[in-house]
């Protein structure tokens, strides 16, 4: 067992800012609720030079995972201080990381049901990003897979979690496993009644052109079951300030393809182009595609 | 950490019938995808006087599991042995359990993340049952609860997952808090197109007298996208020999309440009686849904 340049902080009431373990060995009991039953909510951030990006953003989807799974998490302060130690930590252990990007995951899971007290167990890692940079990032195909939920079981059925960021993501990686064994790179989920929703572990973005020029940025809305993205939310601010407009579903999926451009959006990787869905290609004009990712990549690369 | 009387083997190529790990200690490294995920798959079955029941069963729907999630688990004998070690080691750690009821649990996960090459943990935990017996047995009362899918989505979007028994059990898990909220003990999930699931780690029977006598015992059927439930089939087997009629579903919610008598079947509590769900009454006669919970029992210990 090697963690190859990845370093961890155990939340801990008796240690402001946590207590480093050892990443590689084991850190949790087979009882813990985060694995008998992926009962447990988490965060994936970048940080870049050390600073992690849109972090009260993130703290702030993790307290609202954590209150729909009735989870009573350590104050904010304490994750503060914990990706702080986590960063400083890996910096020391294995100096600046080339590129300087770095994956900061928080997770939170129910806790040792084993133990005489069941609280939950909180820990940050950090590692190298082993995604492609933007000067790495190629177009993409995507399959669009049908979620089985209809657009209105979020609402009338909170018990599903869907605006959660749980560790049960074992569907979530059996969508990724699908699209792959069908030659496709990533999933955009699709409710049961034809609703965009987003990808797996990205928000999907679109852009479209009208003649006029007006450049409108649509992301599927939220009521729908969606997570609230993070990236799609810092970027829809910084395009709205760049004059662009904003849109938010119901989508059918031939909104997909009635797109200019289309993206999905994450906070480690940033952006991925959607080049096909389907087979079918998303974008009449490439040479539009490529100016409005660019675009959207900078304005991705420059959020804080 | 407290770990009261647990066993915990661990699955080791290396080492053939497992290796005896401590169950109260740290086991996984974070980056193991069961955690990270909750991606992996498990079992749960009864073990009485150091005897698993109904172990090829538990061993045939792991691999089932296994095969949907594309995860490729150790030699089925292999198993049987870790089942059999754990099962004597926990007998010499803590002497024969008071009653003889342990809860055998079967784990895989997809593996840690970090290791160079990735392969499944799997693990054999056994731990004495908290569940109650037949004797201290209370009825139940249930909520109908939406699980989101039509009775269409299990057959047409495989990955969903709905015929494994994966570690993802959040939703499962958020069902169950949401009712016990709103006073009840338990859950049926429902379809959302109204039809008659299973509970969230159980299967649902129901019973049905007819004027001459003629018992049958019911079952939602497989394909809406539930578990393939073990107790429920074995008890099957019993209530086909001692002349029941079967019968499987698509049923409306309706037919619970139609039903002479309910309940919840599991491999650990074996039985609990649904006396209402949604606040109504389940069977019309008392006496009648003692009398057939009183044979269901007997089927459901006889079970080896």
């Amino acid at each position: 067992m090697t963690s190859p340049r990845l370093t961890l902080i155990m939340l801990d009431p008796e240690t402001p800012g946590g207590r480093r373990a050892d990443a590689a060995a084991p850190a949790l009991p087979v009882t813990d609720l985060g694995v008998a039953r992926g009962d447990g909510v988490f965060e994936t951030l970048l940080a870049v030079d050390g600073r992690p990006r849109k972090l009260g953003a993130h703290l702030d989807r993790l307290a609202a995972s954590a209150r729909v799974m009735d989870l009573d998490l350590p104050e904010r302060a304490e994750w503060e201080r914990a990706v702080e130690h986590g960063l400083r930590a890996h910096a020391e252990s294995f100096g600046a990381e080339p590129g300087g990007r770095l994956a900061v995951r928080l997770v939170a899971t129910r806790g040792d049901d084993a133990a005489a007290e069941t609280r939950p167990t909180c820990w940050v890692q950090v590692a190298p990003s082993t995604l492609p940079t933007r000067e790495a990032s190629e177009p993409i195909s995507v399959l669009l897979l049908d979620r089985g939920y209809d657009s209105g079981a979020a609402e009338r059925a909170p018990w599903l979690l869907l605006g959660a960021k749980t560790l049960s993501y074992a569907v979530n990686m059996a969508a990724l496993r699908h699209a792959k064994k069908h030659g496709a790179d990533d999933v955009v989920f699709v409710t049961s009644d034809g609703k965009l929703l987003e990808g797996p572990t990205s928000t999907l973005l679109m852009a479209r052109v009208a003649e006029d020029g007006t450049k409108t940025l649509i992301t599927p809305e939220r009521r729908t079951g969606i997570l609230p993205g993070t990236t799609q939310a810092a970027i829809f601010e910084l395009a709205k300030a760049a004059g662009w407009e904003l849109g938010y579903g119901p989508l059918e999926s031939g909104a997909l393809f009635e797109s200019d451009a289309a993206w999905l959006a994450s906070s480690v990787r940033l952006l991925a182009r959607i080049e096909t869905a389907d087979g079918r290609p998303i974008g009449a004009d490439p040479a539009l595609a490529e100016r409005l990712t660019d675009e959207l990549w900078e304005m991705a690369e420059s959020i804080t």
